[in-house]
């Protein structure tokens, strides 16, 4: 639930305040797949926020883990905004979200692989594989 | 997850910041069942930490609401402390919190009744029903 | 002081906001008992909160070591609400602690006995003793 | 009780965090004397940080309304640090601050005056007016 | 400087907290672009944290309003991290932001153009029109 | 950019909040002369607060090493606030820092000389040395 303290000075939620919660969430789903591992995030990818949230909703955050190479994974955040007042539900954004395990030394460390068994977690896998190919082309140039 | 920000000087999380996220969860689960409502914290019941909770955990709360009686809704906040280096989830304890919801003048105001289908639904409902009397016959003696 | 920063979307102060000082203050009281010893929080009875606190309240907390058994203490703490624009003073609730202190190595340790001196110091103590004996009834039910 | 979340890098504690409760308790202070009014700290006097305070000691704070001159109150605040494994108390530092009472229309308010009777009282509002002209002197040099 | 209170468990700095301090920024730069109006932010474009951000470092933010297309401003906020024992300073990452500016009433309101003098600034012009031409594009598939 | 998490009940922003902010970049500059030791304030000088400070402000802190005299140094914090809907920025105070470098047993350690090239520097140089003898003056009263 979204609180006072979570406001900017319109008393909306900050868009910082949402991405905050973002990493976090992220964090624990890669940690759940790379256990004793330190997971850090790279990157974030572009995260459109497609309606404010106001003081007193209650946000909701899906996880998914898309893809995996070697020490990287790609965590998928679904993000909606429930106004408690009325149960309306809408959709605030998605969001890519790109973590790297590093084992103890700090040096990037393989994880266990993505085994895809639906259809559906299988076009995800694939989606995930040409976003991170596009990460790595544009990482290139900077 | 549980942040250094959260942690008392021993390196531990405090009870008193996993009350706070109880009181929200709590405060989630009283709205949506009381709608346009205003939903306050009446009482909490006693809360066992049975197990400490490390920084870096994740936190699990799984909420439900067990009984309502005209105004006043109980629910039950169970909580799970997980490692997430391995896996290993502990119980942490169980709380059971007394919302009401207010309208808009601050009056109680009555709430949808519980429908219980399942059996395990029913023996929620009396059990929180028999706590709601425990509660109301030691209040009158305060 | 409650502060904005304090707040539920309502304007009022979190339950959950006043048990994480009353966890703090009876962690105070505790390790000026246990000097030397971790402090840990295994309980919080049930804490009903008489009237809302607001924002721009103070809050004043007294607390008071009633009980003490080998590694276990109780601690009381009284919590009243002071508008400060009038000066009147009410009951927000009182809650009673279960404390106890552990030596370097996570394990219970014995902390210096409660001498009663006074005749309310027995009360308190003697009350304190029964409370203590509930709750270790009630724990062995879980 | 100073928590992990209050620390600098070093490990100790602020003291822009120290001043931060200076500054609510004047406020307290004020507000008690000025009942219904809005009372806003216009100075802090040279705060001297004697000792370094480590989290997991208490901050033990006194205040005392020394002075009062129409709408202004001087509140001096005792800053102690207590090591709580040990009890050891060392004195942390002073801090006088100035609080000027406002009206609904943020125009400066009279408050009551400030009654001393015993010789202490009476030497604490002669320091406090001392000061206070002090204060007025340079600020009329800025 | 980062704090104790901005870590995650293993000690770095989140990415969320360093995009809570972007949003922040880019809100100020475009507030005082679009005065007097509610700037809210629409997009973070891709952020990759180049390195990571210990506790103690001091967090440098550039940011420079490249382009504006009538109520749409892009900020770019470059991030650099300070070690403050050695003075060294690294790249942490580049953000876009992309902000719009509301009237009284929630609807998109015209803003003033950005006048562009040097050719460097003719450059961020005309890069910031390429992203929010692709930031479009995109947004139509969604 | 204040936030409402940084205001009193008023809605003004405490005085103890931008203390904060003032001790933090003083530290910053502190250990950007005197790299590699620890940094800990001792004093801060009569702080003035000049003009109260408004939510959705923003606050701007421009702060110059003074003064430098073998472990200690005065660091001089202005600070403006900015109203972002009108451009309007005023005076809110200034305040006058001490900061002492430690070595890493705890022992105050000698800085590099603070060596002044133009008049002004002169002239800030003159006038810190003057405040650090009134402040060795007082306190050798305390």
């Amino acid at each position: 639930m979204m609180l006072p303290s979570d406001a900017n000075p319109m008393g909306n939620v900050f868009g910082g305040i949402i991405l905050k919660h973002v990493d976090l969430i992220a964090g624990i789903v890669a940690k759940r797949h790379a256990r004793n591992t330190n997971c850090v995030t790279v990157s974030i990818d572009r995260m459109t926020f497609l309606k404010p949230v106001y003081i007193g909703n209650a946000l909701i955050f899906s996880a998914r883990l898309n893809y995996v190479r070697r020490s990287s994974m790609e965590i998928e955040v679904q993000i909606e905004s429930e106004n408690l007042d009325t149960g309306d539900r809408v959709k605030t954004g998605t969001a890519f979200v790109t973590v790297v395990a590093l084992d103890k030394n700090g040096k990037s460390t393989a994880v266990p692989p993505l085994l895809t068994v639906t259809e559906e977690e299988g076009r995800h896998f694939a989606d995930g594989e040409r976003r991170m190919q596009n990460r790595l082309k544009d990482a290139s140039k900077i």
